[in-house]
């Protein structure tokens, strides 16, 4: 096989199977190559990954040594995301009666998806997590979309005990509308002592994370790290202190039609190994 | 840069990108290349695609040409998932009281969802679909999946009406456990005149996907087509016709503990453009 044929089917295989540990062996084998011109194309793609910055591919040595692929988002595709984001929350056909701004068609987009997240990849790569897990039903794609990238499972809190779950914890908090709210997990759905990165589309005085992190307790379960789309600038004091968010939400006027939305507290490692 | 460089990004462009027509003038300015390079480029990975049938480049002539990847999986690699799913969903330990059958850990796993999108993606793939449609919750991360692979959005059907979707089309209608259940679609998620398609994770007697048809009726959009993860083999005469399963299950036996699940009605294409 050509090195350029090689080539195309390396950088396909490592794409499609972000933090995977791929064997040199197996791939050498199924590539009919030697295992020296594999890693000479391999230093190609990192390379490659490396100057653009989107991606990183980490080499393991030893018997069970391979390449793995973990995605990165470089800064600049980062803040044109959320910039073009902004600009896209703040028009006014999105206020609804009662001053709720319409989101869903937003969380809904293929391109929107895969762009936060792999941020969210990126931003909690070193958090070690073993699952994502969001509450129904809004944050469920974008859970899903993060935990594509970081090739972890996703695990979904329900609103309702349904007989398809099968045993369940089941907890009541008390939600930012004021209004007491239940929300339930399967037993079978999250081994105890696991960590989970949690992930959702919007988040105000932050009782729905807090109620996923009391249900954590319940699981024995670290919470690695909070993801929200879009949070809120007020209340200031939120219930709980550790969350990222790629937009704030200052403001929407439902007399003058107007909303401010802005880039989010979200931080971006530089950190490349 | 040398060929093996752009073949790395050209790949990758590519395969991040499914369905999108790229440009090759643009192309070629970011790679700082001629056209011509780029095309034999484009032939070797066009190629690579074609042999391992994990794709096709479509290449459109003229001013506002460019080539697209579609996405295709090898009938081996659907073979194999679809095997490797019947045996994990016949496992006992996944009987729950009442003969239910526990899969929401599977819906939620990277390899399935990547998988199942692929498939669905490959299979639907002629029927120009606008949109991807599920109903709330445990098909939502499927239907994300595949419309990741079609690049088209995914709308959600909810359970209940939220005042953060706007104005909605409420449905009643009976589910397959006898019960009057109501599905809601915010008026603003689907423009009228659209066609969609339909991905859930469960078929029974098809009375939810029915419900789906008909709430279509009320956006004037037609339906491309029905892909479920799972279908019963009884009753055999489902509320609706053309549907595609990718596994059946047969039988859940709470005494004995035993299942049966076996491949669905799937027909995969092996039409190559």
């Amino acid at each position: 096989m050509r090195r350029s044929e090689r080539i195309v089917r390396l950088t396909q295989t490592l794409l499609e199977q972000p933090y995977r540990l791929l064997s040199l062996t197996e791939m050498a084998d199924q590539l009919s190559s030697a295992k020296s011109s594999l890693s000479e194309d391999l230093s190609i793609i990192r390379d490659v990954l490396s100057k653009e910055g989107t991606g990183i591919l980490e080499t393991h040595a030893g018997a069970a040594g391979g390449v793995r692929y973990i995605p990165r988002i470089p800064a600049w595709q980062v803040q044109d995301f959320v910039q073009e984001m902004c600009r896209i929350l703040a028009d006014p056909e999105r206020i609804l009666p009662g001053g709720y701004l319409y989101i869903s068609d937003i969380l809904g987009q293929p391109d929107v998806l895969d762009r936060a997240g792999r941020i969210f990849a990126h931003i909690f790569s070193e958090m070690e997590a073993d699952y994502v897990l969001t509450v129904e039903t809004k944050g469920i794609p974008l859970a899903v979309s993060t935990a594509r990238y970081l090739h972890l499972p996703t695990v979904v809190v329900r609103r309702d005990h349904r007989v398809t779950e099968g045993s369940a914890v089941s907890i009541n908090y008390v939600s930012g509308s004021r209004r007491i709210q239940t929300m339930s997990l399967s037993r079978r759905s999250l081994p105890e002592h696991s960590r989970v990165l949690i992930i959702d589309d919007f988040m105000k005085a932050g009782g729905t994370a807090k109620a996923l992190i009391d249900m954590m307790k319940e699981f024995k379960t670290a919470v690695a790290g909070i993801g929200v789309f879009m949070s809120t600038s007020e209340p200031e004091d939120k219930m709980l202190e550790d969350y990222v968010s790629l937009t704030t939400l200052a403001h929407v006027d439902e007399i003058s039609r107007e909303i401010q939305v802005s880039k989010g507290n979200f931080k971006l490692s530089d950190k490349e190994r």
